[in-house]
């Protein structure tokens, strides 16, 4: 009897949101109807049917169950969920996709029900995973993660990435649900209605799997109570929707995708929605007032170096990872099997707990950070500079998320030497600069990459540091203080000609270029930019005042990198710059030979000074 | 008998390989010498067991087989196996990773027989599946494509899209081999030694499995027929192997990946290979010398568009695309799900045989179409801009293949309005601005579009062409031309104060911009830099003699954009530049109010005239 009168409750919900989302995208004239009534029935067995336990009042709670909608275009499920909820009126439902409303056209953390923004596919498993991983290993709470997938986006491999590593690190507090509406964008998926073909990889992969009729109320109860009751591995309920479903001329049907009803479907709809109760509100479990313990921050050691000493700023980088943790206890570091590389290894080997390795998938690495980031942790995030290239878009779309991330990629340029271009980061500056509030540091010794490293960790957003594979010398003093947006004036003198600007690997060659042209009469100042971005612009403009000319030089390609930055802190003031970068395809070589081949060597500093000079 | 001594034969050239690549890394103090060692073997057996088939002197030969090592970093083998097949030398083997030296770290199509650059880990199969594709549906010919996988990098996602692709198109003719020998580069991997669970993966997938010995010739070549024989399946031989095989010090042993013996490391294991029979050489079959048969180039119809209709730049695109097939026969197009907006569709409908849908996984469509790209075919590869950031890392490294690509990404910035940040392109021209001989182009109007779409397949390199979601009027006449490099100077006068640079959408506002200060008296230049890279540095100096000042107008993120390229172009001859760019995060809105809310608006472009003329 009760648990009839609760699919009674849950069917008279699910018609209401399905009403609320209907004229939400009617009211818009655009978004996702179809794609969100498949799921209607899903989410309303989730959210109201018991298992979700979430403080409405407290989105932030720390125990809160984390519902998260991979396919972000179900927005107009999402808000009317939160709607049914009591969280969100039914007039504020009307702003859906208008400017300045919460409700965004794919959900962004302006609601602050939402807990990543999604709308890219396939990334919301690998989110979900990192704040999975978080309840287990670090927060040590009961709550647990659902991610609502769409068929279409599990053709993503980011989506198996996360798959793999959820298995292997036994998440049974991970749950997904897996929306067969059969139907993509332009047609029909890879496998349509073959919910078994979805079934089988999955379990392929080592989850649990239960497959429903995913607008059968019951089953779906019944299935979101067998995933609770999970102890050892995650799970996936692949349910068999109809897209469109609730709506007699929508359903199944192709060409619907991304459409909002005209007004006259919109009228034809809504009489398919007569009688529905507009005054009823669903409820959803509260969860347990438990709250991590978290450890307090303490001083970290002094880093120490001695003037001169060669030391490869990726052992600097591991070194300060190590000693920084006690000062930041919410740190935690992610590597994709390359720890032994990028020295990330010597934070993991003094705190295994708070280290995870993810493999080599890239893009669920950076999935994942964010999730823990989106869960008040400090993820510092490490593989090759170039590697970083495979999760651009999950780099891109944290910035949506307000992420708290911190990347750090070794390798920087064709100095690596023999491994060759592969392997090389040459478009890694560009990459990290496009993204709009990003930091980009890029230390040239040992003592500025842990004093940036902690810099990194004080700052909130989204930093990248690159460091390199090669020992370079140590010249900064260990009591020389580095700054977000600050560079260092390394040499001047009151007659220098011209300044050259150098990050990284050509600082060195900066100097040693300094000091022939000393030998030759001329005086140049160099500057190490060691923050690219925001670029220390005025101490260049001063400088720019001062020698009326610069040569910039970079261990990079020349679009986007040192140059270009310079560039800009100098647009309104312009004076004539030189940018020497790499503009020849690099090959396998040792790291001078490499720098003089492609012109970012003492050498041709020195000569780019002189004919700058002429 | 003959079965014997073939193995015997075999084993004695999987010596001789072997001790090459001992030789090759240990003169090099470099290079990754247990990765080779435990797929010489397997790879041993297949290219010269009988089953591939290769013309040695002619590489090129359209129906060779194809040997892809997507574990790149095996390149010690992979030259070892063409030594030992008489096409390198064994002096030239010692030259390996040298400056100058064709054999690379990673292979690159500096060495002829190397399909695609590899070394970035999990995009070979996607390579080898563009090959696999090329053979049954366009060149029809009976050549084979083989993988050579490592277990690391199956956690790659890219994989996984792979996998899914090459079972829904029912390629038998590609063949993987996963080289499983447990140890990745800083430990175990995540399966270890479990050839079952990627047995058990691969096989959900669709494909035909085959687990053996790796180290047992018999089994390898055995393998091998069967695979050949297979008719409907992709097959994927799962080889169990011992990292380091054949040097008794290094067998099975963590720690060694990546690394060369040192001077006592090389004499001991060199005496276990005393008695090598160095004069051996394989002989690998003959393909039947077959040949495509290609279609003639036909001159394609004109485009026609009336002034002032709007047209949405993608539409042009799609029109063009379907226009010029009869001038490019080569021509193929693959999208990421989103045909109906990226307008793909249009050359989907007239040639179905020559589009390939490639389902929402973008790394395997870029890996696909490098393939293709490698067997003579012109891609056009197209998803929302936005999304081409999901395979950065397989843009990027196609450059090291010499591709003959060009991507299309539509749904250009702020401008596409309602579906909100993660659909909207704002870094997406820093990113393809950063590929060293990349070519990036951004029409505002359909004539624009249809030309330069010409334009990109009659120049062979790397060619980005973003497109917009939204109308704009038709501003040029059908019989307008224009050429890479080249700018349009749309508005000017002698008494012009300032010049406005724009591109795309804000072309359109920058002519509005200039009426209305030409109501107000005063005159500005405006220029249409419908080629951002290489953007047309001579008008741009030229303009920038007459003016004196410029403003740059973008519906992009500031750093990496046109601003940038006008920078950069006005480097050695400055002029003040104001750069006016998306520089708020970006929300759902209508494309006009999100247009003024980041300043890139003709009232913005107004404003900055007026604060630069003061």
């Amino acid at each position: 009897m009760r648990e009839t009168s609760e699919i009674d409750h849950l069917q008279a919900l699910a018609r209401l949101i399905r009403y609320f989302c209907i004229n939400a995208t009617s009211t818009a004239h655009s978004g996702h109807l179809t794609s969100s009534l498949s799921a209607t029935d899903l989410m309303t067995a989730l959210v109201f049917g018991g298992t979700f336990r979430f403080k409405v009042n407290e989105p932030d709670h720390p125990n809160n169950d984390r519902l998260i909608f991979s396919k972000g275009h179900a927005s107009p499920l999402f808000y009317s969920l939160w709607a049914a909820a009591g969280a969100i009126t039914e007039q504020e439902l009307l702003t859906y996709r208008r400017f300045g409303s919460r409700l965004e056209g794919h959900p962004t953390p302006r609601l602050p029900y939402v807990e990543a923004a999604t709308g890219s596919l396939g990334q919301g498993l690998g989110i979900g995973l990192g704040m999975a991983l978080n309840a287990k290993c670090l927060d040590r709470l009961p709550y647990r993660t659902y991610v609502l997938l769409g068929d279409s986006e599990m053709s993503e491999g980011s989506q198996w990435e996360a798959m793999e590593l959820a298995a292997y690190y036994r998440l049974p507090n991970l749950i997904g649900i897996i929306d067969v509406n059969r139907l993509g964008q332009r047609g029909q998926t890879m496998y349509g209605h073959d919910v078994d073909a979805y079934a089988r990889r999955v379990s392929a992969f080592g989850w649990e799997t239960i497959t429903i009729d995913g607008h059968d109320m019951a089953q779906a109860l019944e299935a979101f109570r067998q995933a609770a009751a999970e102890q050892s591995r995650p799970v996936m309920i692949v349910a068999r929707t109809i897209k469109g479903k609730g709506i007699s001329f929508l359903e199944d049907k192709d060409g619907w995708h991304g459409k909002a009803l005209d007004d006259d479907q919109w009228k034809q709809a809504l009489r398919e929605f007569s009688g529905v109760d507009r005054d009823i509100r669903g409820t959803i479990a509260a969860p347990d007032d438990r709250r991590p313990q978290h450890a307090v921050a303490q001083p970290a050691d002094a880093a120490s170096y001695d003037m001169g000493t060669p030391v490869a700023t990726r052992k600097a980088y591991g070194a300060a990872l190590k000693r920084l943790h006690a000062q930041f206890p919410q740190l935690v570091s992610l590597d994709a099997e390359v720890s032994n590389s990028t020295m990330a290894e010597m934070f993991a080997k003094a705190e295994p707990e708070r280290f995870f390795e993810m493999f080599v998938a890239e893009q669920n690495m950076v999935e994942v950070a964010l999730g823990l980031s989106r869960r008040g942790k400090l993820p510092f995030v490490s593989t090759f500079a170039a590697f970083f290239t495979r999760a651009f878009d999950q780099i891109r779309m944290s910035q949506y998320s307000g992420a708290n991330l911190k990347f750090v990629g070794s390798h920087a340029g064709v100095s690596i030497g023999e491994d060759g271009p592969s392997q090389m980061a040459l478009e890694d500056i560009a990459m990290f600069r496009s993204i709009l509030m990003s930091t980009v540091l890029h230390p040239c010794d040992a003592v500025s990459t842990e004093k940036l490293v902690e810099a990194s960790a004080a700052h909130d957003g989204i930093v990248y540091l690159r460091t390199m594979r090669q020992d370079t010398p140590v010249i900064y003093g260990n009591d020389e203080s580095f700054r977000i947006g600050g560079s260092k004036l390394l040499r001047h003198t009151a007659s220098d000609r011209l300044t050259v600007v150098a990050a990284g690997a050509t600082v060195h060659e900066a100097l040693e270029a300094h000091d022939r042209l000393q030998r030759e009469g001329i005086s140049v100042r160099v500057i190490d930019a060691y923050c690219i971005k925001p670029i220390d612009a005025a101490a260049l403009r001063e400088s720019a005042d001062a020698t009326g000319a610069i040569v910039t030089v970079e261990d990079h390609y020349p679009a986007g990198g040192l140059g270009d930055a310079v560039l800009q802190a100098l647009a309104d003031r312009p004076v004539p710059v030189s940018i020497l970068a790499v503009r020849k395809t690099p090959m396998s070589g040792s790291g001078d030979e490499l720098r003089d081949f492609e012109g970012i060597s003492a050498s041709a500093i020195v000569e780019a000074v002189k004919r700058a000079c002429n």
